[in-house]
């Protein structure tokens, strides 16, 4: 299989609008769960600009359990997405359901997530082998180490080797968290793949209060980044509300996290302590 | 919500080529994992006709952890379904895996099967939501009742009302079988939804010893139906060899179950009590 | 390992004070969740009596997760449950969770039943070796059909081959039922042992409205017999309120569950009917 | 209840043999799973004195799915860790099973484990609630954290405040690895209670090559302290020889984690760096 490591000291950088994911710097890719308005990007924006994360998560096509819920802005938040990409200068992280999104996201997006629920969405996966741009893989809610691998050599059958994968919390019999983030699995895939792996604390937990100090625990495990989600004001997000940081946590999780990162020999550049 | 139940006797019958779903008689599905030539095909379709059973379901798009497994035959099978179809008189139930399989299947397809790894790909249940047929919706594996729920209601929403839901097992810790069958979900579903609930003793235990001691609890718990997985020379099946039947077992689980059924106030024929 | 069958002929039948379980009558065994008072357990004796029901389970030491919740009523419950023996001549199915309670409810339980939570307390299964008195084994929560096994086994290696086993459901990810009623388990479990297999479908479900129906598939998939809870008045019962039918529920139970039992070539005489 | 933080700020330290646990140190509590042999535990505590680890772990009862595996060695096993102890000044950390073992073990183990499977044997609780001695609680394969903060709270309300919790993995469907490291839920615990919250890295993950990643991990999640097997031969151990660390990997351990402890404002002194 293409995912394997030939040997332990393989491992693939793939790049997102200029950021390298799975090299020595930690990544963080941070944003809303969705694109609401201008005015809420641009002030997120803002904030990851200072913080010197340019990477932005921000959801147009939101798959949802209910179809009557809010689900993305859809065309108009490809629109904004655009605007906030152009004045901002941050490469955009952003989700694909079908064959149909990738091909209207296609220059917008530097790089095209696939959730869980569309993890063994195997027409789109092959879909994705096609594209020349990098794709993030989230583990589904019950797939196993093998399955995800499995998903991933979908793409890179196909002839796409910018695969980053991500953890992003399993299905338990606990409902004190949302999910379980599962970090043996993290130091496995590690061992396992080339490439590079990246841990979602935000949905891993869904509680805000256990969002820093699972993104610290992943960053010990070693990961190669986070993707996080935050909000100007989390609790008027239209959707994941309990789980979004505010843009001070967030600027909290990267102090916390790059002193973590330092301890395991990765760095990730900490602008408040910079500046200070 | 469309699939709840406006009052306990609210009960939809869905009719795939004639066979009506969720009425007074049970309904039994059949046939191989995936189709591999026209002569198993026939063996297969033989059976059936000789157990009254008007269903036959076959793969031709196979969603497969590993891109390198068999991913079906595609349009070579889409033929075969479409000559057994025309000589045995037989419904056919089949996945679909996207929009551009709708398309091509429509001709063929009695009743397009959405399977696990889909039940939350929306861009296909909101393409179903605008077909004229019936769609068979599987339970995801890690899926909860309110997830199956919220994914037939993206049908029924679009406007397609014809959804039979399917049980087929979920994921648990124990490796001795393939999932676990979760018959309380059914007898709960049955009193949340007026739509059609049926059941897949194949794949929720994954052992050819246990699909009928399954089918026969199906049946008793009040499930509409079974989709069963049988095979002219089970350990020849080119997939999930180890749960399919062999045609005699198959005519041993239609007894068992058409006794079982007659117990629950169901109607199932047992041709061969009947010759007898 | 004892508990294997060494042929797939090879069932054990075991006594509870006179009535055979494992055989080709199946057993049902009912009762409250706790002994709560002599009206109580009166009330319901003179109902199992009336439905040729002659085993009765009720707890007189309660496993509460809170140390603050109503415990049992310890020796108090003992002596009601001893009189109501001697008055009624049933079988006493009743908990013990240590080796201090097997000793002082030795001369009152007819059969000892080991909980969930105590599946693998390996001190009372030994103790419980020791005993010349039958044991009821349930499954623990999230325990494997091996582990299941091994705990018989430390039962049997004792001395002691009067073990039945019990599932009652496993801990999953869907809130919407209490536990999983894992019914394959209990088709493979007659596979792979000789001992008798019950089923409890009031733990499995934890809903009154599912306890019926997931009855009847119990007695369909091939279980043994039936351990369910009953109360005059469920909406009052000091414990697992939600999952107690009434007495007339119960009838219910025994009636529908004796037809498919016919169906299944098992015996269960439902009086009701024998009357009519 | 007596476990729920009364302020966020309210946290409890328990010592066990002079050690403290929840303070601002870090604990590690270290040694072979099973006692063995005087050669192995004088060469492990060698080890351990050298690394500054002042709490020896080593099972002298064992609990085993199977009667014929092997159940530890008991008497014999008291009488090396009594020698032990004496010859090392360490503290002894081991597992009781029953009531029985309490008496027998009291003078020479400093801190109670209770396994997860005994995480709900509410007697053994309840007579933990009546020692004076350090409990260490280790969380149920399947129990929730309000199961697991219940379990504690019987021993709190016997009398005895003394309560370590330990997370050790929970139960998942995935076989890659023996259990999933359950980090959210520590994160949470130490938002719910003021005991002392610690981690088991090794049965979590089952896998050697992983136990350091989630060690780390475990510290960086904010856990007071490791609980970690190690073996002077890790092949070599009569149990759970594949998640054994050998002595020099323990060392591995220690400076690693020392590292992320600095970075979460915790201290764990690392001998060997202390030494260059």
């Amino acid at each position: 299989m293409l995912v394997r490591q030939s040997s332990p000291s393989q491992h693939t950088t793939v790049t997102i609008a200029g950021v390298p994911v799975g090299g020595p710097s930690m990544v963080v890719i941070a944003g809303p769960c969705a694109a609401e308005s201008e005015t809420q990007l641009r002030t997120v924006a803002e904030c990851l600009t200072r913080l010197d994360i340019r990477l932005l998560r921000a959801g147009v096509y939101k798959p949802r359990t209910s179809p009557y819920s809010f689900q993305g802005l859809q065309d108009e938040g490809l629109q904004l997405l655009h605007d906030i990409k152009r004045a901002y200068g941050l490469g955009i992280v952003s989700e694909v359901m079908s064959v149909a999104h990738l091909e209207r996201a296609c220059e917008v997006f530097d790089c095209f997530q696939v959730g869980s629920r569309n993890m063994q969405n195997f027409e789109l996966l092959k879909a994705l082998g096609q594209v020349r741009k990098p794709v993030l893989l989230k583990r589904g809610l019950a797939a196993t180490i093998e399955e995800l691998l499995g998903a991933a050599e979908y793409i890179l059958a196909g002839g796409n080797q910018q695969v980053i994968l991500c953890e992003r919390g399993i299905r338990s019999f606990d409902p004190s968290t949302r999910n379980v983030l599962d970090l043996g699995a993290v130091a496995l895939l590690k061992r396992l793949t080339h490439l590079p792996v990246i841990v979602d604390p935000s949905h891993a937990t869904g509680r805000r209060e256990l969002v820093i100090p699972a993104a610290r625990a992943a960053v010990a495990v070693g990961a190669d980044g986070l993707i996080v989600e935050c909000h100007p004001v989390p609790q008027q997000s239209v959707s994941d509300a309990a789980q979004a940081l505010s843009l001070d946590e967030l600027e909290q999780l990267v102090c916390e996290t790059a002193r973590v990162a330092q301890a395991v020999g990765r760095q990730l550049p900490c602008p408040v302590e910079r500046a200070a």
